[in-house]
């Protein structure tokens, strides 16, 4: 088959499977179609916009309800979520933090933030997600374990967490994970930013490390405008991350007492109005999610040169952003299909650009990244917006 | 006048200036009474609630109109602006910045977020602001000018910036600052967070250094449930500002490439279209602010022990948050004040606790802070809402 023939047959699929009145399809777009009016009034008609109001209550308890996770604490972004769990991981300037290379940039920023430095990890073609297995075989291989945690062999720094991120929304290995974690005594943190409604082993996601990160981002699969959360089953972690997106303010009727440096990142009650009316339609948005990656995966059931990603049997996936893999002998029509479906209206867009080859990280530390450079080159991400199945 | 007169004289001024049908009177609560329901409507309807979307440019275009700044970049937060003029203004890990003692934690915690350490300086009672003069009369003692900046002669360390805050809104006094700063090479941010609105010799604040602040708390004059901006006149650091507040990505239609290490900091149009509303306002606003501030002066110019603070010849405040002084020999009974205030519903607070008693700042570099300390002993804030004026 040509290379046109099978640029024609993508673009006819993807075609087939969206709605035919639509002048453009985004990537992931909001969908409001709940009670976002009422709420978001609510709080103007109350004056209860930013840090006083119940809406950011609401939030949390519907939070942790949906995922099954003690405690939620809402936050102003995802970022702001994983800087948290990073702190409250122990996390300290010089450190260093397990991330994979394929991630979108604010998990090593968040990183870069605590004065710490990722260390690039490889992915698995299984997940999308880093490879638990090989990331041990190159913990045997680097890290030194002593009491006091794992070193790194090499740059005789610390190495003090996983900072695991489920790749548009397809949960990580985690049982492996876990196994490796606490082989090499490494905090695990689950970057869950794009995996709210997604499943591992008929759990939620973000319950396997102490602390993960949510995000409510316009582009995700519920929006509160900009917003986070962290997760934790731990009580103590729980009122710590409160205290300290909060700047660390002793609660006191008029007295201001800060009893350490603390951050501003506490999720305006307007935000978190818009995010109460969006949890309530989560179950829908799975199943329509679920449905637009059903047919994608039918209409591409006979492509030559490409295959739709499908969740592994551990996982229920939330779908959120739907990934066409490129075959390896095709990886080079990749761009073609990018310009062809952009051309044509419908948003597609590549991985994020392998983080170690970002001018910032180019100088961290990293394993063999052979699965990770192949999943950026073939990797194309497919309009999946909730609405779009109808 | 016993003290129980005084505190009754005190308790009915403040009464006297306020609306009789209150239950409960907070100390800077939000006002909409305009476009917010519209705007904050158009962003749902649309689905654009999120990064997409015109209100940022158009908050960002007003904001610069009504403030005369030639840029003015929205982002998440008041403390988030700071952050980023800091390093902007070049202030790096070790770097000393100069701050005043009197002020909120955010201004301090800016600083340590960057690797730097907060150096305290000392107020002057004419302003609630930092001693300029004093300020240059330190730095003759312990400054080093040398080609490449000022160094502390004690600690061996750069020092890099003075940060200064408008307190409650009442602008600094900032000829003799920016001679000061001139003089010793440091750059001046001025943190702007309360005084939006406030002229300091008929031109708006944030005009004096080359980078300031503003904040849009649900406390602040005009609201966007949370947020910021940052303010230059240099069109080479308002691109910048941009660029790093939106996680350093080089735009492409498709491509994720960031080139340098950047922060999710940017405001979302939901949260800027309650800006774009609450600064249409903003000439009523200040009006009002205004007014209330005249009650209260009328109202407390025969009082014993206690004296309203009004602006310096050089200023023309937006009176964010009205303050009460009490006469050095009655500190004693501020807080039966704010007992007996608070008691009868009426919302007052002290000053913030000057920051080097804070914990974390204990041990950081500081001048005489001795009238700094006495405003922190007889400083009452009062209730300041627009909606208190009718």
């Amino acid at each position: 088959m040509s290379n046109e023939i099978k640029l024609e047959f993508i673009l006819q699929a993807v075609k087939s499977c969206l709605p035919p009145d639509l002048q453009f399809v985004g990537l992931h777009e909001p969908y409001f179609g709940g009670r976002e009016w009422d709420y978001v009034k609510e709080c103007l008609d109350t004056g209860w916009v930013s840090s006083v109001g119940k809406f950011v209550d609401k939030f949390e308890e519907k939070l942790a309800e949906f995922t099954g996770v003690d405690y939620a604490v809402a936050v102003v972004n995802g970022t702001s979520a994983i800087h948290i769990c990073l702190i409250l991981a122990g996390v300290e300037q010089g450190d260093e933090v397990l991330v994979p290379a394929l991630t979108f940039v604010a998990t090593a920023n968040a990183v870069t933030y605590c004065g710490a430095i990722p260390h690039f990890v490889e992915s698995e073609e299984k997940t999308l997600g880093l490879d638990p297995l090989k990331l041990a075989d190159y913990l045997d291989e680097i890290g030194l374990v002593k009491k006091s945690g794992c070193f790194n062999k090499k740059t005789g720094r610390r190495i003090r967490a996983v900072l695991s991120m489920h790749t548009f929304g397809h949960p990580v290995d985690l049982d492996p994970l876990v196994e490796t974690c606490r082989k090499f005594k490494l905090e695990l943190i689950e970057d869950a930013a794009e995996a709210l409604g997604s499943y591992y082993k008929g759990r939620h996601v973000g319950n396997w490390g102490r602390l993960s990160a949510l995000s409510f981002n316009g582009n995700k699969i519920i929006t509160t405008g900009g917003g986070g959360a962290i997760l934790t089953n731990d009580s103590a972690l729980a009122k710590l991350a409160k205290h300290l997106t909060t700047t660390a303010k002793v609660p006191h009727k008029w007295e201001f007492y800060h009893d350490m440096t603390g951050y501003n990142y506490r999720l305006p009650n307007i935000n978190a109005a818009l995010g109460c009316a969006q949890l309530e339609q989560i179950p829908e948005f799975l199943e329509k999610k679920r449905s637009l990656a059903d047919r994608y995966r039918v209409a591409f059931s006979n492509a030559q040169g490409v295959k739709f990603y499908t969740e592994p049997e551990f996982a229920k996936s939330n779908y959120w952003l739907n990934v066409l893999l490129m075959e390896k002998e095709d990886y080079n029509i990749r761009d073609a299909i990018l310009e062809l479906t952009n051309a044509n209206n419908f948003m597609t867009r590549p991985a994020w650009k392998l983080l170690h080859k970002l001018p910032m990280y180019e100088s961290c530390p990293r394993m063999d990244l052979s699965v990770a450079e192949s999943l950026e080159s073939r990797l194309i991400n497919l309009p999946s917006s909730v609405f779009l199945y109808k």
